[in-house]
């Protein structure tokens, strides 16, 4: 399921999939980045667009360019293995573009649990990975569970605080079933930044529950909470449950605080209030630092695999065939709403907002590639 | 942190530590436990009441009481290992209390990752375990980082749905840190059957994003809610985030399911919408089939222990000195508030409901042993 079942399609254009697609592989060349790692970077950014995740497609492509074009991701870097067990590894990303460091790791730890049973790699120093989901698909293809968290720049207030202290440090969970498997991806604060950025750009209020102001109060101006969050002037995102203990928002203080304990401390680099992602500002050695944990686990070493994916097949279908609530739709299982969307628009087109549009053309003409046709 | 901050301390009466322990030690043995299980089911039973998880407390007893009398608990029972492998084990529970099980099986995982690294087992056919977090305390004994999930029978109603297919299905993590650990220990819903019984025995209502009617519309009747549970009429409790996707709830919904493949798919068990925990109709061989996942985690396999323990512990307290919101009390880390209440309540006394207290004078009556002194 996805944040942005809440905005209304206007000023929308319909681009069709292979346009956008080849828009992108030819423009990651134009970074320096070679063929295999522009198709890698092109088919994570555009399946967020494809599972209708808008605020992690291309909408984000402005942000990668001013990330890739400041310094803060180093074109041409390797990941490197700074600890490793038949069950662990730890990687250096060296400022790596996120999603090629991530293909790399949770590549081994698929390759691990294929040995031990269970493979688990952290990552330190990395760069914004794209959508979680794309990496517990990965463990999906080699028929294992797949996990992965990724911590981010502080964006998410704890419990009675006033200042972003954790990321919205997402958790993916995947489990192959049929006809499709489950796979869970959700941010633990409310909403992700992407999600706020795109009812910003619609010029929609966002429900009072999902942010906080600088003096940590309730607000519903999107621009204001983003503001605040790019000058580090207080406030920030609530976690999942919300600002207050009452609706449970103390669960996902802690649920975002235990993926900056697998990502950032686990790796040995930084937590999400350590991190700095707005390009400028991280023009030295450092790099962000936004840290990675990725897991595979085949479970087959708790029984039959056969038995076990029939079971958890079986109770997906009765998760989906619960009864409905008076006047509410469809019961869906996580990742279902993903791959009908995917099924429909990859042979179709992808709606893409008039200012994303606006932001590709001007990336096009500065890098000298061709932008997107429409009709 | 914990669900109970929300109801007045009426009718309570404080009883001394000690005579509550000494009260369960003898009880337990009147049902055939032996001393090593009495106090093994008394620890996990009272830890709650001293981390100030009434839910999960002595309030319990009379749950316990009629599961362990009508046979949905197996008096002797041992746990069998149906599966292993050096990284992972699955067992059958055998109907034995869940509080024994879950003992041998994170001792088990423990083991496991004190050799592998990573040790993973999950349990089926057991019963209710109290609270998460005394089994991820065991892995912070032996410096590791702990993991345990449990199902429990259908109590959460999917995301547009009308009937409750998953139970609260909580999620544990602890990681040794000093001063204290970070230990997280939430259910995936908005609250527990534990709190809303809490709040029914007070005559409070609950807020009306907890719960949902039959129909699926949202009540703040707690009795009426635990009623058409119990007589499995209907509606339940919601997700965490709530009965709506635009507060989140789909992300509870994810993470709850997320749990039951965890432990009753996993395990080879029964999920949370197939569990009968009600006593009186579970006096078949069958059981309940509660289902359990536990791992631990040797944090070395990614680095140098020390250095990773002295990052988590900084964290932890940047996380207590963030900036407090207007008119907003202390922000806690996870686990802080728990030891801080049982500091005060080991050498002291312990509220006990008026009403749990009167359960517990007819079940000492019943079972020929002395009641706890109060005064």
């Amino acid at each position: 399921m996805t944040d942005e079942q809440n905005h209304t399609m206007t000023n929308y254009i319909d681009i069709p999939y292979p346009e956008l697609r080849d828009f992108c592989n030819s423009l990651f060349p134009s970074y320096g980045f070679n063929a295999n790692e522009s198709k890698a970077i092109t088919e994570i950014l555009l399946r967020a667009d494809l599972y209708g995740i808008e605020s992690h497609g291309i909408q984000r492509l402005v942000r990668y360019d001013e990330e890739i074009r400041s310094g803060m991701v180093t074109v041409g870097a390797q990941p490197e293995i700074l600890h490793e067990t038949p069950v662990s590894a730890c990687l250096d990303g060296h400022k790596a573009m996120g999603q090629l460091t991530g293909i790399r790791a949770m590549k081994l730890a698929v390759e691990k649990a294929g040995r031990t049973g269970i493979g688990m790699v952290t990552v330190r120093n990395s760069n914004h990975y794209g959508i979680a989901g794309y990496y517990t698909a990965m463990a999906l293809e080699a028929d294992l569970i797949g996990i992965t968290m990724t911590n981010t720049e502080a964006i998410c207030v704890p419990t009675n605080g006033k200042r972003a202290m954790l990321g919205t440090n997402p958790i993916a969970f995947a489990m192959p079933a049929e006809p499709i498997p489950f796979s869970f991806d959700a941010a633990t604060t409310m909403v992700t930044r992407g999600t706020m950025e795109v009812f910003h750009k619609n010029g929609h209020p966002i429900p009072d529950t999902w942010a906080v102001d600088s003096e940590g109060r309730p607000t519903t101006d999107a621009g204001e909470v983003i503001r605040n969050i790019i000058g580090k002037l207080g406030g920030g995102i609530a976690p999942l449950g919300g600002s207050a203990e009452i609706s449970g928002g103390h669960k996902g203080y802690g649920l975002a605080a235990m993926v900056d304990i697998c990502t950032g401390i686990l790796s040995g680099g930084l937590t999400s209030n350590h991190i700095n992602s707005t390009p400028g500002e991280a023009e030295d050695a450092v790099g962000p630092g936004i840290c990675h944990c990725f897991a595979a686990i085949d479970y087959g070493i708790f029984g039959n695999k056969r038995d076990l994916k029939e079971a958890l097949s079986a109770f997906l279908g009765e998760l989906r065939a619960c009864p409905r609530a008076d006047g509410k739709g469809r019961i869906y299982t996580h990742g279902e709403k993903a791959l009908e969307t995917m099924a429909a628009r990859i042979g179709g087109t992808i709606p893409v907002n008039e200012k994303t549009l606006g932001e590709m053309q001007a990336i096009a003409s500065r890098q000298g590639v061709r932008p997107p046709n429409f009709y």
